[in-house]
């Protein structure tokens, strides 16, 4: 399998680029600051975009910059950054993030991720999968990726399960954490540990419904639309900054498993969408929402 | 103004088109039986939906029937009906149905209505816009369309209003009553007396927000699709069967003011929409959810 | 492999389902005569959508019944189809059709319908996928389909591989073949054999461009949306009856190989869907439109 | 009339904010170079956008600044731009861009420019509106905008039409032209003269349809989504760059008038759309290209 090379045409591979994404407290100035930084290592700026929160005055920027050397784009940056009180990141756009799925039985989200990495669409490795049950792990080995079932029945195999969770972050440097239909709440210990840098799924509808099977109620109230949502783990359960939101239309014909299989569909499009948004460096925290630089 | 035709092309007029919605218990048989009656009447099935609900045990028809004499056609369909325990309406397709509109201040939805009766669009007549501002009568008047202005300060004068609205229901034989932006809540027994007649609009979120200013509460969460539900009025507040949904795609530089104009938009071509539907018999209730033969 | 199963959630099973199309030239009592026949094989009609073509003068139905024993039904409708000089099929729901899929080299498309045919989402079997490059082979392999490759480099290559094709039909009672971005023009003679039964996927856009390298053409000139329309294959190249077309946004940051990424998640989407319709007996012929009954 | 106050609420009127646009080749520096002067006046940049197109080497920004006075502003960014040989505007995002809208008969587009330039949604004056036809002519006054109505039945006249344009372009300070369904062919010379303030709206589908009637074809075809594009005017007829593009779903039972009238929708959402980013500064011409600052 390792020689497989699906031919589905790549995204075009950017030439020496750097992203760097800009966070701190909005004062006039600081474009000017930060280009005068990327002038200075040499680098020319190929995309940037910026945006001030009325709500929080806080200021937001990437720019991708293309640079001969890398180091110098650093040197000159970070004292600016630093000058600003600014926490920054800058990083190779080529750099594949390190990517943990966890999942449980449904192979939808799973399978569009694992695909869409391969494909190239995804500028991400994978270097695990972990789910409670074993159904996913064919699916993994399939695309070359190590998959770990931990059985979880009670809640000192679920600490387990977590703690395993923990490990595999540490050995693999994964910087992003995916739940794919994990199915499982998170404890509220590691979702402050995955603060950031955890990205859920989860069904959504016009208005919200609570409580067990939302599908049903949903059916019940002869809804139009179905869709899902990408947010942020937080403690607060389903309740993250969002990230990303698809729907589509249903009408009276549809029964509840049939609803249950589209707002599956939009809830593959819409993780995958979100996980390459995080990958680019495109999304950043304002308080509890997000700003998406597309 | 009473010369004035718009230019817009008209929707194609039928021929002698006769529409007939049925809705009884569902048994075997009842379209063979129905079908018999339109032969027997010397018609023609143009058009034909069917829905039977899993839910209730109901059977849904609308069917569009061309047919030289409508007084055959109702002599037949009507024993039909009866020894079906059915429901039934039988109806020119192009009669216009009564409409009456209620408005308060906001403009949208009130003039997207107008407009669109006026090119032809909408299969209606507006005998009436009343409201409890003075605002929109140059725009009711601009249409020609009489306009009844009366304030509602409080319980007494809110009482009142819909006094004048059973009074006018009464008076202009109307069919439809339609709530576009009227922003006052209506009373359990008037909720009663519309039951089946009166279509609501209101902006709609994924997740739902609940409590005063829904728009601030979507802004600090960071939605990213905001939309507009179309419903039947009942006593539980915006919570009526649904007739139509839409959303539109927003980001983070949208303030709370640029939200509420694109929900607005959302807003009057869900609201028209419905509009459309209901005066084309296209829409039949299945208990708490609609049944919409588009 | 064989014991790999997907947790995806069943779409609904049916009960004792059939299918019913029935085709022919518009005349009144048509649905009056058929579901006399319907209820003489003591069937109940759970589903009926019919259409009178004004462009031809023909009549179109679908509908699903529910029967003790469908030889009965079969006996009954088959006889009032003669009479009617109309085109029938009468088909059991839960019969999976009998589908060969063509590809080339693009993965995209084929996953999507493997994937989806494995989740229970396609009514389908696919007994064989074949290629003019080997390699899909280990993603057919994965989903325990035979694979068959067969370079095509000349135009004797490409009559051999037609050839095969036709052999395969034969073999494997294919009754619909799916050409997955099969990237070859297809012989006018195989064309013409597969009339009704092959369903092809091409990339569009408003407006439409003519010539090599679309994508091209369309960043230059700098398209808002890029989609995909599911076809019949017929002789006149790419303009065979619309089943399906769906669009996605880009902007002037996207690159041509980013406009071809997205057009081909369209493109993936918008063939399985007109798979599933066809496989449900929802697509029909009306002159060079399709009639779909959703 | 004059005292009509629409209550739909207004986009939130921006500070004493300036809108800034440059086009120049690409060079490193510019971003840093135009973000100094901006600090120069003592100014703060609430929102900037860039693009470097890879097809002709152009770099194109916009950026929203708030600053004390304006004049400062220009005194300090006007002198940048001379160095950059670049092209320039600076204006105040408050300031509204004078529109003049051509006309026909078609009520749709002209209908909802006028209630959006009302209700604050669009920031443009309306000076005129004139057309070959007076049917118009209500509605222009109804909204307090002055109507002019020339006949147009022969070449002569048609450049009488053409040349009243000049006059009323030059007389009212014309900053914007609207052809909100005009369906007269423009001269190649006010082409030209109007070249990158002119927009013009038709309809679109995929694929596209040449020659006469393409509602009529379209429908032949099958087609199952129309919409509209929004485009610059240039002597290429209905060629010109792209702005905005949108479209609907539609199915077999939709007449060829109910596709007109669809379409009809489609065009008069993205028409306002396009207009709103002119006025706003938002669109820039790379080539035959749009950059759309969204």
């Amino acid at each position: 399998m390792t020689d497989l090379k699906f031919a589905t045409e790549k995204i075009e591979n950017p030439r020496a680029h750097w992203v760097i994404t800009l966070v701190c407290d909005d004062t006039p100035g600081i474009v000017h600051a930060l280009t005068g930084a990327v002038v200075a290592a040499g680098g020319n700026i190929e995309e940037l975009q910026q945006f001030s929160s009325t709500d929080t005055g806080r200021f937001f920027l990437r720019t991708e910059v293309s640079v001969a050397d890398g180091a110098d784009l650093q040197a000159e940056v970070l004292p600016v950054a630093k000058r600003l009180g600014a926490k920054i990141t800058v990083d190779p756009a080529e750099r594949k993030l390190r990517t943990l799925i966890l999942g449980s039985k449904a192979a939808h989200a799973v399978n569009d991720l694992l695909f869409r990495q391969r494909s190239g669409y995804l500028p991400i490795e994978i270097p695990r999968v972990m789910a409670n049950h074993a159904v996913l792990g064919d699916l993994a080995r399939f695309y070359d990726v190590p998959f770990e079932h931990l059985p979880v029945t009670g809640p000192e195999e679920k600490a387990a399960f977590e703690q395993r969770v923990r490990e595999v972050i540490a050995e693999e440097q994964i910087e992003l954490v995916v739940l794919a239909r994990y199915m499982q709440i998170v404890s509220p210990e590691l979702c402050e540990e995955l603060a950031g840098m955890a990205i859920n799924i989860h069904h959504s509808f016009l208005p919200g419904f609570k409580g067990a099977n939302p599908y049903r109620q949903a059916h019940a109230r002869g809804v139009k639309l179905v869709g899902a949502t990408a947010h942020f783990v937080t403690t607060d359960l389903d309740e993250g900054p969002i990230i990303e939101q698809n729907v589509r239309r249903v009408d009276h014909t549809n029964t509840v498993k049939q609803l249950q299989a589209m707002g599956q569909d939009e809830e593959s499009r819409t993780l995958t969408q979100a996980v390459k948004w995080f990958a680019e460096h495109r999304i950043l925290l304002d308080g509890h929402r997000t700003i998406v630089f597309r």
